[in-house]
């Protein structure tokens, strides 16, 4: 397994591959990683002739105020994942190799996706991610490019990126991976003491639980989400921030349920901020 | 010559001519060519191995009261004008094409460079510009690409886009070409009445007698635009839009002149906006 530092390493590898008629799929992390991680790995390596991992804690998609200098890692463990799964590059740059002096440009969602939910809470989050995305793109050249379902938001805003700037990377979407109390796996999972990870998997039983409401026929999004609301209310350590029943494409919320919906729940366990999200077809 | 209309036609040549490890060299252009486009093209023909030139009024980069609608167009006489000159494909295609409905993501120069100038007199056109030229650059995939030192701006603005986005493009800046009387050659240039092309070329003579009073030792920038503004002020049918002396990097006015600075004039020749520039070394 080859570990790259360098832009130049990088696009060196990417365009010998390219030349070489090799497939590229690339799994973009931020490290310390989980099943949920290691779950697109292994669908990358079953479906391109070269996996590369990007390792990067991206600081343009953290607001002032976030975890990025808490943000956890663990480089050895991750490497060492990788190398067991099979990888054929880890790329992890450093900050200052990807946001040098003179920084300026910045690709932006503007079609309002980007302002509701996690943009509304965390402003510029996808700017930040766009950017990132779009930069590793150019450098890695994938085929296709690997991303979690439970990042719902972000898997549309990149979805979107890009089909409009016309990059030709596959967009593969795989479903969260759960722990098995339900809990999705996260990174910011590991900030949760015991009490607060034992409170942690009712985000999920209330996802589960307007799922049920749904399927035995409710269908005004506002009695749903006020379950939900008590739900989460009545469990001590959490506190909701959002809980919305959308349109799976556009994250509007609906006015009445029919058809495909997303519920997405935003909530603080003590001070960790933990995002989930649910599909429910009727 | 290929006439591609489709991303998917385009996007296709590309990705074969780089897995025949071809270089590709990209001129975009708006169409209506001029020896402006025409020495880019010589460029990129002698440069790489295969040449695209870009047909696309990119109605991103025009505000809601400029002249998208009346800009000039004559797809037939630029296609024998490319076919002439021994360019392999045009790639053509519909503002539909490119803009498809639910289009949301565009790429941002955010730095301050994109304010001034023609971004302070023109909102959005910088947006516009970086928009289509990173769509561009991932649909035609080229080792370089060529443009004209005209849109000294733009020319900055893409510099920084290549660079802090990771494109692979060499990009390729290229001298004005002139008119015998050093009118800067122009799309543009054909909106002018007789009286007003007539004018016109006291825009390139006010650059040049900035840049003599600057050779003989003027160093107060605010001489050298008042003299400007002078120039301009008495040639009837022309309007100053700006007149300023900047550094050439970050287009910033200089407080005083040394070594390198950059002479730029925007004005209005009747109801048409002309733009020049000239390099001046101390």
């Amino acid at each position: 397994m080859k570990i790259l530092k360098t832009i130049q390493e990088m696009s060196v590898f990417s365009k010998k591959a390219r030349r070489d008629g090799k497939s590229i799929g690339l799994v973009p992390t931020m490290g310390f990683l989980h099943e949920g991680h290691l779950s697109l790995v292994k669908s990358a390596l079953l479906s391109v002739d070269l996996t590369v991992v990007s390792i990067f804690i991206n600081p343009a998609q953290f607001g002032k105020n976030e975890d990025l200098d808490k943000y956890p890692r663990n480089m050895d463990k991750d490497l060492a994942l990788l190398k067991e799964a099979g990888v054929d590059v880890v790329f992890a740059p450093e900050a200052s190799e990807m946001y040098p002096g003179g920084f300026i440009t910045f690709v932006t969602p503007q079609g309002g996706l980007e302002d509701v939910l996690e943009g509304e809470i965390r402003p510029g989050h996808f700017r930040g991610v766009a950017t990132v995305v779009a930069k590793l793109f150019n450098i890695t050249e994938p085929d296709k490019a690997f991303f979690g379902q439970k990042d719902a938001q972000q898997c549309l805003i990149i979805k979107k990126l890009a089909h409009d700037l016309n990059f030709s990377a596959e967009i593969v979407i795989l479903p969260t991976v759960r722990e098995t109390d339900g809990l999705a796996k996260s990174s910011r999972n590991s900030y949760l003491d015991a009490k607060e990870r034992k409170a942690a998997p009712a985000i999920f039983k209330a996802l589960q639980m307007a799922q049920h409401m749904i399927e035995l026929g409710e269908n005004d999004p506002s009695v749903v989400t006020a379950e939900i609301r008590k739900m989460i209310g009545r469990t001590k350590l959490l506190d909701l921030e959002y809980a919305v029943i959308t349109d799976p494409e556009t994250l509007h919320p609906v006015d009445s349920i029919g058809g495909r919906a997303l519920a997405l729940i935003a909530a603080k366990v003590g001070t960790t901020r933990l995002i989930d999200n649910i599909m429910i077809e009727r």
